[in-house]
This record gives structure tokens, sequence and C-alpha cells, in this order.
């Protein structure tokens, strides 16, 4: 029986660190030969149920100081543009949905990795509709507004409620996380560690 | 001017990912050529602060669960004992009473292993004043009552009650946190980063 040379990456697009696994993910799963599958999900549905009413690191200044530190070091590490965004979290429904689109489609890593270029690299406002549409054209040719229509149908929004709920069940508490072969790893941190890992 | 050659390690007893740091730092750092300050203090207060009446962990469940597994996965790939410790966290108070009094001395950093490797190693109670004897005997050789006056006087409690207040003037939020040269980095995850840095 072949080995699941697979791995799902569960990312909300104003999640930090999930800005780190999205620019590297592709290379570092390549040298493994496993597969992407990107997972876009909201984390803000996540959080209500634990009783948040905002990303936890703004409950904590001196933990949300830290991590703007840690990003910038990071994306120093990685070779990565870095700019704080403000507001954080960003509102990063419409962009969800679009990615959940594309995440079948040829223009879906592309798509996501210009989001989070736009938002963490150069402070852009994700919830603006022209940011959004400037980075579909740039990866999808011709078709945008059929994408965009698509995207923002009924059953495309309870596609992305339905993945959400999906995240919820496997008990993702937050993001990056990667799934393999049903074994959760929480984390950029974890990347390397979900794609070496081998169940037992 | 030389660099400075010494890393501090602040850590908590009933911190998880502290006693994998605790188990490792000695090498890692003797590979650098840097000396450790071994920091113990009390996240408890800090946490009050924050306004969280428990460890954050246990207000997530997901989160909660996720942690012992990811444990388990790290104290695996370190070659560490680990047993899921009840109750979580335990009481650190007189653990980190005696650690702080051996952290000048030569028998700290064995004492300070000694208790994680009881606690998360083997499960054991370490508010139980026999406990805290057995490994205090172990490393500290014939003068236990003496150090057990020194480890609660009022002077020492609030030698331990200074140095908490200290870690919150530094901005730490959780452990184990590292600083070298006034910078931070949290987390076992940083440890190699927190050895490697060099100030700009």
């Amino acid at each position: 029986m072949s080995k699941n040379r697979s791995i799902d990456f569960w990312y909300e697009f104003a999640s930090p660190y999930s800005y780190l696994s999205a620019m590297r993910i592709e290379a570092e799963a390549a040298r493994h030969q496993i597969v992407v599958n990107w997972k876009p999900f909201l984390l803000g549905p996540i959080f209500r149920q634990l009783g948040y009413q905002d990303s936890p690191f703004n409950a904590q200044p001196a933990k949300l100081q830290y991590m703007w530190r840690d990003m910038k070091r990071c994306c120093d590490a990685q070779g990565l543009a870095f700019k704080r965004p403000d507001p954080f979290p960003g509102n990063a429904v419409k962009a969800a949905r679009i990615a959940i689109l594309g995440a079948d489609q040829n223009w879906g890593a592309s798509f996501t990795k210009g989001v989070f270029e736009a938002y963490f690299g150069r402070g852009d406002d994700m919830a603006c509709e022209d940011v959004l549409r400037t980075i579909l054209t740039a990866v999808a040719a011709d078709n945008i507004d059929d994408i965009w229509g698509l995207a923002f149908s009924d059953g495309n929004k309870a596609r992305l409620r339905l993945q959400t709920e999906h995240a919820s069940t496997l008990n993702i508490f937050g993001a990056p996380t990667f799934l393999r072969d049903q074994e959760l790893f929480w984390g950029n941190d974890r990347l390397e560690n979900a794609l070496a890992f081998s169940p037992p």
C-alpha cells in the first residue's frame, strides 16, 4: 500500500505565521515529493466558539509585540518582505472565498501567495476589492469577472463555511495547521515535522 | 569589545516546553561557547496580570489536547521520558524557590533538570516535599537541611517574587523564554535562533 503523499495546509489570511508557511510549503513539499492541498478557512468562527471576540494576540499586548518582532526576524531569514499590517487582524473573508474557489484550479496557490504578500509584505488592505482584483488579474489571466461571480455566489460562501466547520471538527484551533495521515501539526515551525511524518 | 557570551534561560516548572529546553540547553549552548544563566520564575502572577485564572492551555481544550500530543512527539525525538502530569499545571512554587537558590550554585542546573524529569517524565507531584527532597539529595550531597531552610526563608521567597516581577518588566509572557543581548526569543523552537543571535 503506498504511503499518503499529500499534506493538507490549513491557513487563514490574517494569520502571520501562515504567510511564512504559504511562501515556502511548495518548495519544501516538493523535496519530499508530497502534494500540497490548500485549505483556506476562517479562524474568526473558531475563536468565537472559544469565547474570544478578537485575535488572541490582541488580548496579550506583550505577546503581540513579541510576535511582530519574531515575524520580522522570520521574514528576514526567509527573504520575505514584511510590513506590520493595520488593522490586524484584517478581514479575510473575501480573500478566503476566492482562495477556496481557486484551491482546485491552477491559479489558487499563486492567488494565496499574492494575498499574503499584499497583506503582510506591503500592508495592503486585503478586504479591498481593488487589491484582490489586482492579485487575481496577475494570476488568473482573462476570466476575472467569472471567478468573481462564482467566488461570491451563495454556493461558494457555503463552501467556505463548511470548510471552516470541518477545521473545527478536526480540532484545528489556530493557523497554520498541517494534516498528514490524520496527524495534526500546528505552526510554521512544525512544517518540516509534518512533511517527514510517517504513520506508526 | 567582546560579544556577550551568555544566555538567560527563563523557565517555569509547570511549562511543558520548558522541560524540553532544560534538558538540552547546556549541550546546545556549549556548542556555541555560551554560558547559561538559569532563571526560574512563576508564570501564575504574569497570567493573572493578563486576566487568566488558569494556564491558557486549559482554556482551550483542542489546543491542550494537541499540546500533549506534540509534547509526546518532541520527547520521543529528544529521547526523553514523558508522562502527562495530573494535575496540570502543577504547583511549582516550592521547586522554584529551591531552584532560584541553586541558580548560582553548582547543584542548581541538576536540580532543575531533576524536577522537570520528575514532573513531566514520571508524572510525580512536584509540590510534594518528599519528591523535592529526593531530587535535592541526588544532586546536592550533604547539606539538604541547610538548603531547605534557606530556600523557604523570607529573603528567598522575596527573591523569587522579584525575579518574577523582573520577567514581567522584560515583557516575558510565557516560558521558556531566552534573552540574549536584550533580544527575546519565546519557545523551545527558538533556542537555536537565540544561541545564534548577533546584535545588529
